[in-house]
């Protein structure tokens, strides 16, 4: 506990003011002593909003609220606040939300319907909202333009690293910026494979290509990391769009599919790819980043539903953390996934060392060159199935004792 | 590592002979030294048999020979043996079953047809069957009636405890022993619950109302068990009926549904429920027994999805190896299993106590007395999901360091 990942950067990247965001951060006190864990973000007239959000059955009140907004697809504010998910408190969970839309909307001077809102933390303990409401008008205030650092921080939970990551190409005949942040941790798994992710932009991108474009960008990303399978009822995507770009010559985009697009959609996925592989990184406990690459499928889907099996598998993630190439537990997380497999065709390989072939050992296994390859910090476990050109791939991180720990001694 | 479990019964369960079964076991040396690997068990001539294998796309040697001679339905001879699983050994494996099931042939005088085999243990190792065909003719000449406690034992891997169970009942004018054992510790998950599981009877039921008998019964007994969400690759559960007592005025059973075997029906499915129950108590690591009860949801396949997607949930079972009644995890489990749930009209209890009701924490919550519930051995999780008449009940353990441990460096 309180170990900071392996897989921390040695440096936070230095996320560039974009046109029409401000960003405040405060210290409210909602759980955590001695940090901050409020985070109000005001945005220019005309910001267009698009969201992803968990497929939950059970849903937080901030995420319900989120979904029936989203809809118009203008955005003016962000709330968010860590330390509490404001998940499963009944009515008085909706009465939080309430009071913070109105709050914000004061603030920041906009209609409710405006403001968007997102909880993390722990489920089920009643949000008191009036601890940090009184304090946004004060934060609208002193919002600046480069606080994407302190943003970052102030969403954390158990997440042992800031997450942020940027991106700057030309739309048009401007220079636009991506900058993004998430926060992970665990109960990490599609869909949505984060609790908490928001990404900002100057291009002038219309809601619903808006919407399409997070759509596309969210299935190989954050929907292909998982942590422990678990899906959390807060799980929040929101990509805010300024437009400010406009002014410096980039044009309007309509369509997601719009050709002019091309460059600025690559740098917005790999933004997301990046802040994905950060959530996978930090996986509560995770000593090791494990990618599962499949191929050989029948299809991609039946590609990542075998992917998923083999990084969701405890018996796997156990081994992983033991630093044991146990690839017959990979064979049954294989078979147990229900997609088309055949054992006798079935190879194997940890970071690109062949393992099985062929539905047994491999001739060329050599026990210390492939125990060597498990000391590394990142696994690639690579299964070719033979049967089709269906392939897919998934990041996951190991289970260890500290996943446990961190699990067992959370709440209390 | 190597600590009992704190369910381990204090003596095991004395199991009478069965009329047409004789069984023997023997130390071959195949992983595990100065301890028995090998089970041999004979039956008389007429002796009917049915089966339960793992859906495993990946299945093992083993399972793919029972799977193809069940449908004859006789059997002479079951040969078991723990430390490897014969599982993804390629050719070289369905040469092994080849070996063993020949040398059981001839040792039990039969056909080849009318041996079953069984292998538990390390996946993907080449299984020299040599180490243990020449002891079968043996084994055969000293195999002995009342010899379930040494078979349960020789059937073991990573269990600290032998599982037994026995029934007596009348049928018709004679009683009737139903003798089961099983083993299971980690990679217990449906379908089937358990790697390796044995029913005797001396009760004369025809192979087709056996197999009916069995499916029926592995429903709600094995494949409600869960330990980690992973299914092996060699789970089997065989069922073999003598037919002795009908020499004692049983009546022959050609139909499941025959009302005459109605109170053997009951005390056939409370003998795999024993079983299944001593499975999940002897999950690896385990430290809690975890019931989860959900009523009130849209059928009984809806009510198992819910509780399965509970019951494998590593952050509701890290929540109560951490003694923790951590409800929130339970509704984000319940709501990320995708069947119809309404957050404002579920409720919760653990053990009895009512800690969540109708979307929110219940208004009579105290932790005292809900942390001092936390720390029975048995946790019970009784889900209302406030739907519909349907209802379910799974068994699994908590996740523990000890889970962790044991499966991170079981192969090394």
């Amino acid at each position: 506990m309180g170990k900071i990942s392996p897989f921390a950067p040695k440096r936070l990247a230095k996320l560039p003011p974009i046109e029409g965001v401000r960003i405040a951060t405060a210290a409210a006190g909602i759980r955590y002593p001695g940090r901050t864990d409020l985070l109000f973000a005001l945005f220019d007239p005309g910001t267009t909003v698009a969201g992803a959000l968990t497929k939950s059955k059970t849903a937080s009140a901030p995420v319900d609220w989120c979904r029936q907004h989203l809809a118009h697809g203008m955005a003016r504010a962000l709330v968010v606040n860590s330390g509490n998910a404001n998940a499963f408190t009944g009515k008085r969970g909706r009465e939080a939300v309430a009071l913070t839309v109105e709050a914000a909307a004061s603030a920041a001077d906009c209609l409710d319907a405006d403001v968007y809102v997102a909880s993390t933390g722990v489920i089920g303990q009643p949000l008191d909202a009036r601890k940090f409401t009184g304090l946004l008008g004060d934060l609208a205030r002193r919002a600046k333009p480069d606080a994407y650092e302190q943003a970052a921080r102030a969403i954390m939970t158990t997440d042992t690293f800031a997450k942020v990551a940027t991106a700057t190409v030309r739309l048009g005949k401007a220079k636009v910026t991506i900058n993004g942040m998430a926060k992970g941790a665990g109960m990490i798994a599609p869909d949505m494979a984060t609790m908490l992710a928001f990404v900002f932009t100057d291009a002038p991108i219309a809601a619903s290509a808006l919407q399409s474009l997070l759509k596309a960008g969210v299935e190989d990303t954050f929907n292909a990391v998982t942590i422990d399978g678990d899906t959390s009822t807060s799980d929040t995507l929101l990509a805010f769009a300024t437009g400010a770009a406009l002014a410096e010559g980039a044009p309007k985009i309509s369509r997601a599919s719009d050709p002019r697009l091309k460059v600025f959609t690559r740098a917005f996925n790999a933004v997301l790819a990046d802040l994905a592989e950060q959530v996978a990184r930090d996986g509560e406990g995770a000593r090791k980043l494990v990618e599962i690459l499949v191929e050989g499928a029948v299809s991609k889907t039946s590609a990542r539903k075998i992917a998923m099996s083999v990084a969701n598998s405890p018996l796997v993630k156990t081994a992983i953390a033991g630093e044991d190439a146990n690839w017959g537990r990979v064979v049954m997380a294989v078979g147990k996934a229900g997609e088309p497999a055949d054992r006798d065709r079935l190879s194997i390989a940890f970071n690109g060392i062949r393992v099985a072939s062929r539905g047994a050992r491999d001739p060329s296994y050599v026990e210390a060159e492939v125990s060597a390859a498990m000391k590394q910090p990142k696994i690639q476990i690579r299964i070719a199935l033979g049967l089709g050109k269906g392939r897919d791939r998934v990041l996951t991180c190991d289970l260890t004792k500290e996943y446990v720990a961190i699990n067992g001694d959370y709440r209390s």
